[in-house]
């Protein structure tokens, strides 16, 4: 079983890759989209096209997205949303289901508590999955939120096999 | 000369052709994609393939999206933000250029002042397309939209007309 875990931005799309073995977590792919040009659609066929390739070249299980709640702007709150859009379409495109997980639940997963800095969850990230070399901090962010997804259905997979 | 006018909405995804026949505009199709369930991304892939299925069916020239400023709340701004993501994704990722227009700019060119109820929209949009049936007020404010950048459209020719 494979999680795709992506963390979405029109600047940086991060995506990450874990392998669910058991109670073991393994890495399996990390990286970052960064369109070029200044043409929004141009951008989000980018991003697009981009997280279809992931999806075709490693066939994940499962996705997993950030559930922003924003407190940004307005323009910086439609932006976030638009590359939203793309990170939820590629995957549901591709017939996989997608979770949402809070922020707080992301980092309550790999760091242990609710309030965490960026470079708490890119230091824990390379504790629970040895020997990885994140592309930057948003695939570090992408790798949470799949571990994230990845604990939720350990979870649910331990606690079917304890009440069988 | 055939324009896609996209009025992005997660609920309703209005949309509009009209063709550009020298200084005459005439109207192609219009319609509203409206997707069911709950499930996000099951919603932005109805929006995606009913776009995507417009597109290919009419084969519009150019299209055009409202560049929505917002005064909803964060929450609201961010599911606009994803339904905008695919207005955007849809006519880029089958070639065509996409234009970005101001409400205003907008109710400007279709009703001659910047500030418009919705029924004044349908009405001048039935005024300027004779003979129109409209699937919905967000299917009038697409007419709307793709009017206003066939308006752009001859604006521009007849200027290059003028100079030639």
């Amino acid at each position: 079983m494979q999680v795709l875990g992506i963390d979405p931005g029109l600047r940086n799309m991060g995506w990450g890759i874990v392998a669910v073995d058991g109670p073991r977590l393994r890495h399996v792919a990390n990286g970052v989209i960064t369109p070029e040009g200044t043409d929004l659609g141009a951008r989000l066929v980018t991003l697009y096209r981009g997280l279809c390739a992931v999806i075709a070249a490693h066939g994940p299980d499962q996705a997993a997205v950030e559930q922003t709640f924003v407190n940004k702007d307005a323009v910086g709150t439609l932006k976030l949303g638009q590359a939203r859009g793309i990170a939820l379409l590629a995957p549901a495109e591709a017939g996989l289901s997608v979770g949402e997980y809070a922020p707080n639940a992301v980092k309550k997963a790999v760091v242990g508590v609710g309030h965490a800095a960026k470079d708490q969850i890119a230091h824990m990230v390379r504790f629970q999955l040895p020997g990885v070399v994140l592309a930057g901090p948003d695939a570090a962010d992408a790798l949470a939120i799949a571990i994230c997804h990845a604990h939720h259905l350990q979870g649910r997979s331990l606690r079917i096999k304890a009440s069988a």
